[in-house]
C-alpha cells in the first residue's frame, strides 16, 4: 500500500487534535516506521532536546544538569485496526471524546508527552522522553526491552512515568506474573478395562482442589495494596475416547505482588503444589511503586490524588528492573484498551497535559 | 500397487497354514476386496453352502431345515500393517506361534470359520457363516452393521458366535459404552484481575471429585459378572495464558453392564453429574450373554469350561440388537490385538477348530 506522506505533527496546537493526528497514522506493531519518523522529525525541531533513535524507537532528552532526571515513556504501536481508523471526535471541547484505534492505548498519552516535551523547554528536572515500538506483541520484540539491553544509559533516571491509560490517576508499580504447568501422571489403559489404568484426569482433581482452596494475599508495598491471584488458565488431558489418560496438564498463572521476586514467586507456587510436578514456563518480575522517592512524591503532590496499585503487568517492570521506580499515568480507561470501540475523554488528555506540565515546570497543578 | 494374484485358499489343509495364508493377503480396512474375493471363491467350491455377497462381506449358509440356526461371524479387515506382513511361523506343530498382522485380530478366527465351514457339510444345527469388512474403523462403516440394516434376514439365528480373540475361552455378551461431555461454565476475565471472573477449570474440580468418589458396580447378568467403569477420557479448557477460562469440558466414558439400556446408562450418568450440564456424544448398547439358550448351553458343554464376561464392546452387541444372543470365542490373546508384535499360539487355533467342529457335528469335544 502506498499513501500520501502524512503532514508533519504540530506539537504546539491543541493536544487532542495532536492525539487525533497520531491515531490517523496507522502504526500496528511492526509497522511503526511512518509514525516514528514523524515523531522524530517533530522532536528534532525542538532546539532544547537531544534526539536519539534506535530502530523505530525515538528518545529525546534535555541536558540542563538538573539534580534529578525523570523518564516519561510511551509506545507508538497499537493492536490491529478494526475499522476504527481514521479516528473521529464526538462532542466538543472538554466534553469531547476521541474515538478510534489507539485513542486509549496509547496515542493520547503519546500526544501529551509530545506536547509537554515541546512546551516545557526548561524543566526543573531533566527529562528523557521515550517513544518505543512493539509493545503489543511478544515480549521479546518489545522496543523498551531492546533499549534496556542495547542502550541502558538512554533510560537512566531517578523516576519514570509510563503514560499507559489509567484514567488520569496514578497507578504505582505492577504485579509480577509467572506461568507454570502442573503435571499429573497416570497409567494408560483401555477404558473398557479401566481398573488396569490410573486416571490422570481424576488425579488432577487435587490440582483443582488446591486452586479452589487457595486464598490469595493482599500485600501492602510502599503504601499501595496489591491483590495477588493464582488461577488455572488452561487444562489438557486425554489420548482418545477409549483410553484412560496417562497425563493431565494444568497451566496456572500466578500474579504476584512486587514484594516477591520471581524466585520467591516460583517457590510459592511449588509450595502450593507440593508433591506434584511443576514446570515454570515463563515469568516476569513485578515493580515496586517507589512512591517514597522525592520525584514521585512531587508528582503525587501535583496531582493531589491518591495512587492506586496497578494490577496488570506493564512495562513499568522494565524500569524497575533497571532500578528506576516507575508509575503508570495516562489518559483513558484501561478497560477500553484493545476494544473495537476504544474511546478516550478529551478531559483526561487535558488533565494529563496540565499535570505533567506543572510537575516539570515546578508549578502547582492548575 | 499391483501384485500377483494370490493363490486360491485351501480350506481342507492345516488350519494354521490357512491362517497364515489369510494374513499374507493384506486387508487393511477399506482394502478387503482381494481377501473377500478369495473367501467367496473358496466357499463357492463347497456344494453344501449357499453363498451371498454384499460389498466386501461374504455370507455362506447351510439350508438343512434344522430346528436351530447358529451364526458364526468374523471380520476380514485388520488395522494398518506395521512391518508385520508377511507373517511368520515360530516353532512347530502344536507349539508353533503365528506372528504377524491379523494373526490375533482376527484371521486365525477366520481360518477356523473357513476350515469348519468346509469340513462340516451336514451340521446338526443350520449354520450361517459371516465374513465382513470395516470392523476396525468408524462404526458407521462396519460391514456387520450394514448387513444388519440391509439384509437382516442373512443374520437371523438363535445364537451367534463371534470369533474375536478370547484365548479360546467363551466371553459372553459385552458391556455397553456411552460418551458424554460434562460442561462447567465460568466467566472470563483478565487473569491480572481474576476476582472479576469465575474460573471454570477450578469449578471443574467438582467433576473430578465425583469421578474419584464414584464406585463402579459389578453386575451379574445371565450368570456372568460385568465390571462397569466411569472415567474421564479427556479434558479441555482455557482461552489464553492471561484469561480466566469461561468453560471447561470433561469427556467421560461410561462402560455399562448389559442389564442397562442406553437410556438407563444415560440417566445414570446424568444422575452422577446432577446439577451440571451433560451432553451425550455417542453411545452403543451392551449385549446380554444369553447363555441360557439351548444352543449356547450346548456350546458351553462342548467346551467344558466356564464363560467369562466380555468387558470391551464388540460386535456381539449388533447381534444382541437383532435379538440374537451372542458370545465371543476365538483364538489368540485379545491384549495382542493391534500390537506390532501380534502373535497367536497354534494351539488356540486347533482348539477352536476342534470345538466348533464338535459343536456343529453334535459330537463331544476332542
Amino acid at each position: 500500500m502506498s499513501s500520501p506522506a502524512p503532514a508533519p505533527l504540530d506539537l504546539s496546537g491543541d493536544v487532542v487534535d495532536l492525539a487525533r493526528a497520531l491515531c490517523d497514522v496507522p502504526s500496528v506493531s511492526g509497522d511503526e516506521r511512518a509514525l516514528a519518523d514523524l515523531v522524530e522529525a517533530a522532536l528534532r525541531r525542538c532546539a532544547h532536546l537531544e534526539v536519539l533513535r534506535d530502530g523505530d524507537a525515538v528518545v529525546a532528552r534535555t541536558g540542563l544538569g538538573r539534580a534529578e532526571r525523570v523518564v516519561v515513556a510511551g509506545h507508538l504501536d497499537t493492536v490491529p485496526i478494526a475499522g476504527n481508523v481514521p479516528s473521529r471526535l464526538e462532542g466538543r471541547g472538554a466534553d469531547a471524546v476521541l474515538v478510534g484505534r489507539g485513542s486509549v492505548d496509547m496515542k493520547s498519552g503519546v500526544a501529551v508527552q509530545l506536547a509537554v516535551a515541546a512546551a516545557v523547554a526548561e524543566p526543573v528536572r531533566d527529562v528523557t522522553w521515550v517513544f518505543y515500538d512493539h509493545e503489543e506483541v511478544d515480549s521479546s520484540l518489545n522496543g523498551l526491552g531492546r533499549l534496556a539491553r542495547e542502550h541502558p544509559a538512554w533510560l537512566a533516571g531517578d523516576f519514570a512515568v509510563l503514560c499507559e491509560p489509567t484514567s488520569a490517576g496514578v497507578e504505582g508499580g505492577c504485579n509480577g506474573t509467572l506461568r507454570a504447568e502442573v503435571v499429573v501422571r497416570g497409567r494408560a489403559a483401555h477404558s473398557a478395562r479401566s481398573w488396569l489404568g490410573l486416571n490422570a484426569i481424576h488425579a488432577a482433581g487435587e490440582v483443582m482442589a488446591r486452586l479452589s482452596a487457595y486464598r490469595p494475599r493482599r500485600a501492602e508495598v510502599d503504601g499501595l495494596v496489591y491483590r495477588e491471584g493464582l488461577n488455572a488458565v488452561g487444562i489438557r488431558g486425554g489420548v482418545a475416547g477409549n483410553v484412560i489418560p496417562d497425563e493431565c496438564v494444568t497451566t496456572v498463572n500466578f500474579r504476584f505482588a512486587p514484594d516477591r521476586s520471581v524466585a520467591q514467586a516460583e517457590a510459592h507456587v511449588r509450595e502450593v503444589f507440593a508433591g506434584l510436578e511443576v514446570r515454570v514456563t515463563d515469568a516476569a518480575p513485578g515493580a515496586r511503586p517507589g512512591l517514597d522517592h522525592p520525584a514521585a512524591a512531587a508528582f503525587l503532590a501535583v496531582i493531589g490524588g491518591e495512587a492506586r496499585a496497578k494490577e496488570g503487568w506493564t512495562d513499568v517492570a522494565r524500569f524497575s528492573a533497571l532500578g528506576v521506580p516507575a508509575v503508570n499515568y495516562g489518559p483513558g480507561d484501561p478497560l477500553q484498551a484493545h476494544t473495537d470501540g476504544e474511546r478516550c475523554p478529551a478531559s483526561d488528555v487535558y488533565a494529563c497535559q496540565r499535570v505533567l506540565t506543572a510537575w516539570l515546570s515546578g508549578e502547582p497543578a492548575a
